[in-house]
């Protein structure tokens, strides 16, 4: 075993203007966190020669793998690629296999290739070109100056593609890393104070070679379990008997482990059972909707949404009676109630879910306030509604009761989660 | 006037380990840039002696100021202070004054003070002491080793506010500080390299004191103009005139400046001229729905929409002809030409928007491999249409069916931006 050092080096004026928060350095970390190579240093320069050099030199000097984001487009202001090849010693070359990707990509799209883009496929002859399958700039695999170097495009999703399919493979045939197991346990519906406090005597009974942390995040608590050894299944196992000894405390919390989403959750549940969704949404606005169509298949279980963003379409196109509008106003138990069961009953689903609100920044009353929020859930059994005091905030708001609607169907489906 | 740049050293091992996200160096930016300083560098480091003496060094060979966020906790593992002191050459003392503050803080709070919180009014006799209203870690000041440097606690809203109150007046006080113009040009429906090549005689013709940088995300390209001079005013004539200039080869493609973006522009426009819209949303699946819906006052102009996630609910809801669905698909020029039509009839509306396409991972045939996507304005003067070929990627599928959407929209009201 051996204990790997990283530096991540994100490379673009935009960044040192805070224009672009640089979001790719810390998801790197956390990749890299996860298969114990420690970043000892992140370095952020602009798109100026001596920084960017300096940075490669300084770099060289204190780790054993180099991490480089940023600087790869096809204009004048990326210089990235040309100063690896000066600080490498190398020429600038075509690469047939490089070009021919570029201009595949430019195919698939549908559109021209400039010479520009073919200049994409133009690399330093000292690195080892790795395609790039969803962007034009390829990555770089450099050896040499005492460290292993990866230049990667700055755009997250190129990046992060670039990682996971070329990075990580490629550290765990280099090295010998150490063998560290991570398990997260998702739970909604739960503060961290709330969480910490009911499960504090489990949590004090950790062995030393487990650590939890605490991962909140909008509407979530994330429990992280991290364990320490040499043999990757017993780490498993022993992680595994923790969380069985943990989970009669929290059950009614848990929506899944790992990559689990509330999302992916919600379709599990319903493509098991063979049930369908269907959702009116007015504060929220279709975003749960989106939420549950970024899960590959939900078209198996999602029948569709309704957005009435006025109250004449809540009647019309769901059926919420007049007098109930009327009567308790579009922000209320009644309202939500009938929303969701209009919209079962419109798309034919098992279940309605519907949130009604007042996301602000404006339309808040003082008996009804900027982040007033009812939602309901409406199934075979009945329905089921929450009231929710949410923030000032409008897209706190929305997010906040995309997460209330998700785990209220959890609830719905399992009345004993109540 | 004299040029200052700077350096951010941000210190704390959960920044290196991705258990917590930078985001006070990305604010620090933007405060510096505001005013004219330069920020050259952003550096992290962990808790770790040698590292963190290390950082100070090379940042005081490069920049006029050094900011220091984090690692002034009461722990053992806060280093910051001791090592400042050590740098400097200096002793750390009792200073009354930041005694009593920090048990004035404590007495606020109806909190008992620990004698680690006593030690946080300890400070290295070669700093001033910069009172921290909020929190229990002072600031420190220092002059020396060529800059001038100011450290302060990672907690956001603390740093912010010494920011604010202390570090911004104290720059304006010692340095005559350049002035340097940001614009941003917000672009979609042209890619980076066909963008640059469209503007290159132009960007080769700018003055050296104004910069163009292109700042490429999902589906859009922002053009950013940087000038340094000395006259705020007269710069940011030059950058005005300069875009005048720029305009007529790029009109069509620019949605807005600096801050603004697709959902917001598309908020302008409806809210101007008094027009309304809604949407249907097959493969995009809500996610348009949802961007319009986050602007604070989209319910003036935003009616509402429907997902018709299956064939049944496009013909029974929007009145899509069951002989364009059978003869055409789904996914076609006819569906979806009919799905605007109706949404836009369903809601009363000036205009409907529409999608449908293959998301995937499945449901892709060789004549419709996934990535295809047709999407539809309806508007006074007629459907406008247009046919995407995207990518293998579900997610990245539905957001670039989103901003295609909504550059639609510009196209279908301004028919001159076709």
């Amino acid at each position: 075993m051996q204990a790997v050092n990283a530096e991540i080096i994100a490379i673009g004026d935009e960044l040192l203007y805070g224009q672009i928060m640089d979001t790719n350095s810390h998801w790197i970390s956390q990749q890299l966190d996860a298969v114990g190579v420690r970043v000892v240093r992140k370095t952020t320069v602009g798109d100026n020669r001596i920084d960017i050099l300096t940075a490669f030199a300084e770099a060289s000097t204190r780790t054993d793998l180099v991490l480089i984001t940023g600087g790869l487009g096809p204009t004048q202001d990326d210089l990235t690629k040309p100063l690896l090849a000066e600080y490498f010693g190398c020429e600038i070359v075509e690469v047939p296999e490089a070009v021919e990707a570029v201009s595949a990509y430019f195919k698939r799209r549908g559109r021209e290739m400039t010479p520009l883009n073919i200049l994409q496929g133009h690399l330093p002859t000292c690195c080892t070109y790795v395609p790039n399958e969803v962007g034009t700039a390829p990555g770089m695999w450099f050896e040499g100056k005492g460290a292993y170097w990866m230049s990667m495009p700055g755009v997250p999703y190129e990046m992060k593609k670039l990682v996971n399919d070329f990075v990580l493979p490629k550290l765990a045939e280099i090295f010998e890393l150490p063998v560290i197991y991570h398990k997260l346990i998702k739970t909604a519906g739960i503060g961290e104070s709330w969480l910490a406090d009911l499960i504090k005597d489990w949590e004090n009974a950790l062995p030393v070679h487990i650590r939890l942390a605490y991962l909140p995040s909008l509407g979530h608590v994330k429990l992280r379990l991290t364990a320490f050894g040499n043999d990757k299944e017993q780490l498993c196992e022993e992680v595994a008997a923790q969380i069985k000894a943990l989970l009669p405390q929290i059950d009614k919390y848990v929506y899944g482990y790992d990559e689990e989403t509330l999302e992916t959750a919600l379709g599990k549940l319903l493509k098991n059972a063979g049930k369908t969704i269907a959702l009116a949404e007015s504060c929220s606005g279709g975003y749960v909707s989106h939420l549950i169509t970024t899960v590959p298949g939900s078209s198996d279980y999602f029948q569709g949404a309704v957005v009435p963003y006025h109250n004449a379409f809540k009647e019309r196109i769901l059926g919420v009676k007049v007098e109930t509008l009327t009567t308790h106003g579009a922000v209320s138990e009644e309202t939500v109630a009938e929303m969701a069961t209009g919209v079962r009953e419109l798309f034919g689903a098992n279940y309605g879910l519907a949130s009604s609100g007042i996301a602000g920044p404006d339309g808040g009353t003082a008996d009804k306030p900027v982040g007033t929020v009812w939602i309901a859930c409406a199934g075979p059994e009945g329905v089921e509604t929450r009231k929710l005091q949410l923030t000032q905030d409008r897209m706190l708001n929305i997010q906040l009761t995309g997460v209330a609607v998700l785990n209220l169907f959890r609830i719905c489906f399992h009345p004993s989660n109540k």
